[in-house]
Order: structure tokens, then sequence, then C-alpha cells
């Protein structure tokens, strides 16, 4: 069990970190990251525990916290306070009660998480997915089952914000994660480490449902409405899946974890 | 194309249905719903025109909305009115600029409900879906993916809620839904239609790759953490879906669209 710092006063420079989070998701926070809740907690502890800083958590909550704070490396300080000053730090009511400061991974190029996986894969590949609810639920279902990696290209929200963290239960802080470079030939990229781009749109003459997963997958998802680019559907498999009756088109993180079911549990 | 009626006093008892939208959200407008943006108009024009009361829309949509006024029902009145307007009306910013009072339909019985699909069929159960953006995401994908109805019991939010519409792309205003009355034995009325009782939980020894659809399926979800009732549970044949290093499960609308692809599509 970690020691306990209690804080009484909002300024108390301990918990500077954690001061007007509102304001600050805006800003951003250079390297760091802001996690809450409980769910989230205990994901961030489990999977990525030298990442974590520093805990802000309402006194209420230790007892259902033991398990988790038991799991923190040593020396994490973990600052406990009452829900007023809570609420008078954060600039909100944070009915979550549990918030966490961590360290971002260090960047990881496409190229780089390509390199490291095993010879059977599957990657996601996000294109324009600046929803944070969409980005969240898709690193869900990549934790899920399993995926070796998201890559992220320039258009995608940052997975690190906070509400991407939370609707993603955490999934965002363990996922390897890597970023497109600006004008990077992504198709090539894929080819070159012998992954099958599948590029998911509506309008796809092959089904998912007849697709024979490949060893190594990778299922390029754009944001609903626009889709995927021309260019890189024009280069790819397209792989769709068919709608009842006009219906235009299923939630863009829905599709991630269908394709992802499919891709791990298909009849051969 | 309807006669348009412009309205400039936010106090015109011609729109009396659309005042203080968020207030009346909360205790409910007796058989009536409210819809919200283009895309859930143009489908509730679409799918259910008869129910349509009205329309309140911002005078520079007019243009865009062609289409779906073009679809309208002779008689539907259709209110015109500035962005200032429109925002005095609706008690709040509305960006998306475009709303409809529908009436609901007449509330139906499970009963009804099964004893009026064909041979082969696909309903889902909700139980305990409190959630406006889970219900509205089922029924999303319960329209992407064709199912014959939605059945609701007493513990699951409003469909006609405004979020819950708009969350399924105004999926709600027309897959077919029934309540399932307090007290009634759910699994008993499944069997006597002949539908077989699929219980999707975590726990589950089955999965759900390995199923051979059944002809008449009753997909049986329960809401996130607490899940389905034990009661239910025993009763029914429980499918899983399993998941990747001790992650915990994926969110229930995910797993409907991943269940419901895999009955429509499934490898025999």
């Amino acid at each position: 069990m970690p020691d306990l710092i209690p804080i009484d006063d909002p300024n108390d420079p301990r918990v500077a970190a954690y001061r007007d989070i509102k304001e600050r998701d805006l800003v951003g926070r250079q390297g760091l990251f802001i996690a809450e809740g409980e769910t989230v907690l205990a994901a961030f502890v489990r999977d990525a525990p030298q990442r974590v800083q520093s805990l802000l958590i309402d006194g209420k909550r230790i007892d259902k916290l033991g398990e988790v704070l038991a799991g923190l490396p040593p020396g994490v300080p973990v600052h406990v306070a009452g829900q007023a000053v809570l609420d008078a730090i954060a600039g909100f009511h944070l009915h979550r009660g549990v918030l966490a400061v961590g360290a971002k991974p260090k960047p990881l190029s496409a190229e780089a998480l390509l390199a490291g996986v095993g010879p059977r894969a599957v990657v996601l590949v996000l294109m324009g997915i600046a929803n944070h609810d969409n980005l969240g639920g898709i690193f869900r279902n990549a934790a899920a089952f399993g995926v070796d990696g998201v890559i992220l290209d320039g258009d995608c929200c940052d997975p690190f914000y906070r509400k991407a963290i939370r609707v993603s239960i955490g999934a965002t802080l363990s996922v390897p994660t890597a970023g497109l470079a600006p004008g990077e030939d992504l198709v090539a990229l894929l080819a070159r480490h012998g992954f099958q781009a599948l590029a998911l749109s509506p309008g796809a003459r092959e089904t998912l449902a007849e697709l024979d997963p490949p060893a190594r997958a990778a299922v390029l998802l754009g944001a609903e409405g626009p889709g995927l680019s021309k260019t890189v559907m024009d280069r790819a498999r397209t792989i769709g899946i068919p709608m009842a009756n006009g219906f235009d088109s299923l939630n863009v993180a829905t599709t991630s974890g269908i394709v992802l079911h499919h891709l791990r549990f298909a009849k051969r």
C-alpha cells in the first residue's frame, strides 16, 4: 500500500497537474494525460504501471481501490482529498472521484510498429477518426480482440484525450499506437511488411463474411460520412458489410468490432 | 412541396410543441416525440411518413431538405424560422436546425410482435439497457441488419427519447418495437413462438463463432456491468465472444452488431 498524501488546499502545488482539467484538456499537457474513473485506473495500473505518475482520489474511495493501489510501483504519490477539495482542484464536479496523471509513451513510427509484430497479426489503420467516442470505441475493440497495434493518420483525434481514454476503458493507454507520418505511403508501407490492406467501405464488392483472413491484415477505417480517400481505396482490397433495406452504414466503432471478430474467429 | 409557414414569434402557439425542448424531454410528451437533424428527419419521412405531425426548420436549410419535404404526406405543416427564433423556441442553440414532432406508434405487445414475423426471423430482447447511447446504437444495428423487431423490458430507457433517436439515426422510429409486460415469462414466450433464446454473456461456454444460426433467433442483451439476470440465463442458451488477455467485455451496442452480423452472414 503506498503512502497517502492528504490534500486540504486546492492550491497545493503537489496537485498542480490536476488543476482546471477541462481548460487544460484543450491546450494539451506536453507528454502527460489525465485518466479518470475506477475502471480506467484499474486498467492503467494493470497494463502500464510504469507510466502512472500520480493519483488524486476521493478519500471515500480508498477501500474500493485497495487492489489498484497495491498494484502501483513504489514511490507513486497518491493524493487524497475530500469531494469539495477535489471539485475545487478539477474545476468541475468530479463524480468519478478518481484521477491519475500518466506519461504518454514515446512516439512510435508506423514502420517500427509493423516491424515489431509477429507473423500472424492484425493492425487497425484509422484515417480521419476525429470523434472521441468513435476513437475510444475502436480502441476498446482493439484491446478486446487483441490487435497488435493501431496506426493513426494526422486527422485522427488524440487517443490520450480524457474522453477517448474513458470510452476505451483505458485501452488507449496500453494498445501499441503509432502515427502515420505526413505524406507517408500507407499502402506501400503495409505491403513492405506483408500486410494486406483491407479498406472497409459500404460500396465494396467483396463482403466481410466471405473474406478468408490473411495472415497479416491491416484494417483501414475512415470517418463516417467521408469514409476513406479514393487514393487509398484504389490500392487496397475493399471489403463491405451488406446493409438491409437501404440503410446507409454502421457506426465505425461497431464496424471495427465486427471486422475484428471475423478476422479472429472466422471459420475457414 | 408543402406550404411553408413562416414563424417570427417564438411564442406562436403553432410551434408550442417545440418549446423548451430539454425541459420537456424530462417530463415526456404523451405519445409524441421530437426528432432532430437532417439525417434523422430523412429516415423518419422515408420510413414512417404517416407519423410525422409537423416540422420546424431553419429557413437556410430549405434547399437542402427539398427531397425530404417532397416526401411528406399532404397537409403536414412545415414551420420555418430564422436561427434566433428557433433558438428562442427550443430554449437552447439548435445547431442542427431541423426538428420534427412525431407520433409514437401504438404500443405493441411482445406476443403480437413475435406472432407477426416470418418463419426465419431475428429479434433482439433488451433487458435493462438504460443508456441512450447504447440503446440508440443497438437500434442502429437492428436496422442495418434488418432485424424483425426489438423487445424491451421495463428497465430500458425510452427509444423515443431525443438522444436515442439521434444515435440510432432514426432507426428507433421505424424498427418494430414491443414492450415486455411486467412478470411476463420471456423464455416461455419465445419458446412458444419457436424462438431460440440466445443470451449473450462474457462467461458463456459456447462461442458465437461456433453458433449455427437457428431459423428463429432471439438475441438477449443486458446492461454492461450487471448483464442478464441469472433467472434468464439459466433457461437460455448462453453465447459468448471470447476476449483477449483478460479484457472484460465489449460495449453492448458493439456486441449487438457482431451478433447480428454473424446471424445474418455466418457460413454454414
